[in-house]
């Protein structure tokens, strides 16, 4: 990639997720707010039903649809799988509108700040990263890699440059006017990285940066018939981001019995209490801290 | 009302509240917890459709269904018009399964603490608010007093004495284990307290009680169109139950513009940012704060 033409955000991706939702409708409203010199700007509702009825989608997790062999089965038709196939159209077909830098906007009921996801290490996503990070002492990054292209499900799996942002705690279904504009202020600052980036006026640095790669996911304590008995340990409410150790509590049940971590070494929760993924079975997702060279 | 003999604890009336969903499970799973000598103690998950799918409600707000007109209507008939018809011949026909005492347990986002939503000003609902106030400093008492019983939509219509407890602040979908312990102390201290109403064992006492009386309602900025274009002022938002002067910010909108309370006088506005009330167009509740004799 040598130049960066055209950059989408998308927001309401999930529907009660107000921060994102109202926030590209405003930069809709006030375009000069996202326009730069070197490249379009251009913002995408994503799921306009999910937000009109304040839910996280109506009949299917629309962050989910994009797996590659989602998106060609003619048979798939629920409204988020009809959805998914429009935003590609809108913005991965080949042509004038195809976007070269997708940046997709989350909140989250967990405490994660301003966590920027990636799904993959591209040196440009890496590199903007960092930067961010540089920006805001509440940046934090999230990486989940897939083994392969077709086996990711977001909306960042249409483009190699580009990432999710994700942050909280926000309860779904409101705004809180701080995080809209922490929210904003890391959206100008991505722009205008990409505007230097197209300008050739960034630095070649040799630096380190801080990433939590994805480990695997812990679900809630359950019953045979499926039903929860304890909830996250209020040692651990909030402590996204913070180590945990083996032996350190992260359940208590309905009964006030603690349940302890029981993995073999140090891993880094994130998502903690995160109130869509109580239906998907987690209630955290590990991760392990490492400190790359970018 | 001399003797209480059936108290009736409902949780779930709003399937995304789930402190008080999971809470009457526990008890249901455990009736020794909620027995006590003098009365029988019933549960009931209030809207168990809506508490499947992790919303509000499916068709209609359960806690707006019970008017009197309403439930005597038989052409009314959205699942939750009729979970509230069942609702009331489950707790108050007359005969043995009538409720003398209903506790209706509900979460808010907003930071309400352990809020007590009283709906009249019932000697024995007010004694029982003053003695929980006094149990744990978290409890506020709000008071919502209609004109008269036939206007009132809520649950604890069907019986005179009992109120809502509203705890918060916590996002829809998840439980928070220090609020779900916090509620369960007061179900315990208020079942304490009718046990020993009906053993007789309660002094006369003149005390005083501070209420937080309703005044009015707030909706947030809206263009013509009634799209919202502000937000809680971050120095508002978390402020529940805290004085609100003339001159003080109350919204931010999109485009940090500050606007601020235009009212006559001083008020303590609640349920700030109760991310169910977007959809009702109410953005906080006014009160009044005074000191009562009881």
């Amino acid at each position: 990639m040598n130049q960066i033409n055209r950059v989408a955000i998308v927001g309401g991706t999930h529907g009660n997720e107000f921060t994102g939702a109202y926030l590209i409708q405003k930069f809709a409203q006030f375009p000069d707010l996202i326009a730069r010199p070197s490249f379009e700007t251009v913002t995408l509702l994503a799921n306009p039903h999910a937000f009109a009825a304040g839910r996280r989608y109506i009949e299917k997790d629309l962050n989910r649809c994009f797996l590659k062999e989602d998106l060609q089965d003619p048979t798939l038709n629920s409204y988020e799988e009809l959805q998914a196939k429009l935003i590609q159209d809108t913005l991965a077909s080949s042509g004038d509108n195809q976007a070269d830098f997708i940046l997709d906007l989350h909140s989250t009921t967990a405490n994660m700040g301003l966590t920027i996801i990636l799904v993959n290490s591209h040196p440009l996503n890496l590199k903007l990263a960092a930067y961010l990070s540089h920006v805001s002492p509440l940046v934090k990054i999230y990486r989940c890699s897939f083994k392969s292209i077709t086996e990711n499900p977001f909306v960042n799996s249409l483009c190699e440059l580009g990432f999710a942002i994700e942050v909280g705690p926000i309860a779904q279904g409101i705004l809180k006017a701080t995080l809209f504009q922490q929210t904003e202020e890391l959206v100008h600052a991505l722009l205008d990285y990409l505007e230097e980036f197209n300008q050739r006026e960034i630095a070649s640095t040799n630096e380190t940066l801080i990433v939590y790669d994805h480990l695997s996911i812990v679900d809630y304590p359950k019953k045979q018939d499926g039903t929860i008995f304890g909830m996250i340990h209020p040692e651990l409410q909030d402590k996204d981001y913070q180590a945990l150790n083996p032996g350190n509590p992260i359940f208590i049940t309905f009964n006030d019995k603690t349940i302890v971590y029981e993995g073999a070494s140090t891993v880094w929760p994130i998502f903690i209490n995160e109130a869509a993924y109580y239906e998907k079975g987690i209630a955290m997702c590990l991760t392990q801290r490492q400190q790359i060279n970018i």
